[in-house]
């Protein structure tokens, strides 16, 4: 456990054999903790979660995570995030404690859906999008409208902020942009769908979910997980660095959202919205869907 | 839905845009579907886990999972995997019913420990590796001894095996090779964790587990999840072509299982395990831990 200011990496000794000449060097790797994730409403707290994270933003990776699963609306649902300590005193560095300002606990039926809703599309055989997702995601909205350009530019921004975390090479990073590249927030951690959860609880901080006009990109592939993430907060635009699955381009297609796959250099696949790509002078590709 | 042969990948139509000019052209996505896995015995049905999965090779995956989850023992606790059809007769796919030789249901605490265990990690502060695992997880026993050349000629084996999926770019890869490095079996999936179990499942079908004097090579990253299958299977060596995180070096240490990371072309990283590396004529770097 290294201390608490500097506990998203962790430092290691190893060797590295370069053609079979080994050489001990001290390094750091990316740091992986279980999570927990309490809620408190009035008397009652139940434990809704654990995830393998990285340690630092656990407040907003709680925020984003029940936000995504449909259990609060906004930050305003949050009182407070409660700190635990041990008898000796100590914090409870892997324990989070969301206080809701509601007096009564919330239904927590959806945080089973993807349990029971995909159990029954086994039974059905069919992909069940519409249950897959919960009722209340409306189709995102037009725009905004993208350059090609603007897209292109994104990864090196996205790799220029990661700063030390990149050293570990272990990190997974989501971020969001506004409409005209700017980086607004990145958030790093050993699962993507955490990073995903956290760059959107910051953005609930801030009370600026909804999040149309924005651009989210990831820094690894695009799956059901992290569309259904982008659908809840209603992100127009969804870039990846790398490729996404079958099931993340029919959700993308099915609520509107323009995903963009392999994004590299002057390069970028588009699965679905393609109507969102290309400014006044930029391309207008076919409809692909 | 594609057809029934041919369903790891799917076909999607996309526009490429290259320098901003776009062009439309077919693709192939690595499918993404849920698979749901139930548990017969005797008379009494229970559903156990639904996971993102690429179909293909899913009684593997069944039993991967089960097996690295403490439900079965071997292949021989099988009886029989049993089709699932609708009303009008047509395959679910996305069902598997896993039917066991034993008489009654096991017992599926093992199933709820991720949960209540990390949980009890938030609780106490400690990483709590021990409780993380199984207790039925031995000490990995010493041996085989393999040469870095060994281990680097490994990744090129798996990418010219990847064939067709690799194509997608969108697959984790999960691989067995013999000491000698010869290639055992290959599985792929867009969840790295689905692909580990598929070819764990594999290696119980031919009864060749425990996984002494074996070597498992991952495409992506090494996580907790990742070493934690492998410690259950008795994996000596476990190879990444990117980076561990701290709990997965952490568990690894203390399971006596021989981590490598970065491993491309000519150099890799040892995390753990050092012991086992170098033959006769190769490379003994000092202890790190």
């Amino acid at each position: 456990m290294t201390d608490r200011a500097d506990r998203s990496t962790t430092p290691v000794d190893m060797s590295i054999v370069t053609d079979g000449n080994a050489q001990a060097i001290p390094d750091r790797l990316a740091t992986e903790e279980p999570l927990e994730i309490r809620l408190r409403a009035g008397d009652e707290t139940r434990r809704v979660a654990v995830t393998m994270r990285t340690p630092g933003h656990d407040p907003e990776l709680a925020a984003g995570f029940l936000y995504a699963e449909g259990v609060i609306r906004s930050w305003a649902d949050i009182g407070r995030f409660v700190v635990q300590r041990a008898a000796d005193g100590r914090v409870l560095d892997n324990l989070i404690v969301v206080e809701l300002t509601t007096g009564a606990m919330p239904d927590l039926s959806p945080l089973e859906r993807h349990f029971h809703v995909t159990s029954a599309c086994g039974v059905c055989g069919k992909t069940g999008l519409e249950a897959l997702l919960m009722n209340r995601n409306p189709k995102i909205p037009p725009g905004p409208r993208v350059t090609a350009d603007l897209l292109y530019s994104l990864p090196p921004k996205l790799r220029s902020a990661q700063g030390v975390f990149g050293t570990t090479g272990g990190l997974h990073a989501a971020a969001i942009f506004d409409r005209d590249g700017g980086l607004l927030a990145l958030r790093e951690d050993v699962g993507r769908h955490n990073a995903l959860d956290k760059v959107i609880g910051w953005a609930l901080s801030q009370d600026a979910v909804p999040l149309h006009d924005r651009i989210v990109l990831v820094s690894g592939r695009t799956s059901y997980e992290i569309v259904q993430k982008c659908i809840a907060a209603e992100v127009p635009v969804v870039c990846a660095v790398s490729a996404p699955s079958s099931l993340a381009v029919s959700m993308a297609r099915e609520y509107g959202v323009t995903l963009i796959g392999f994004l590299r250099d002057s390069r970028l696949n588009v699965y679905s919205g393609p109507e969102r790509l290309g400014g006044p002078d930029g391309p207008s590709p076919g409809r692909t869907s």
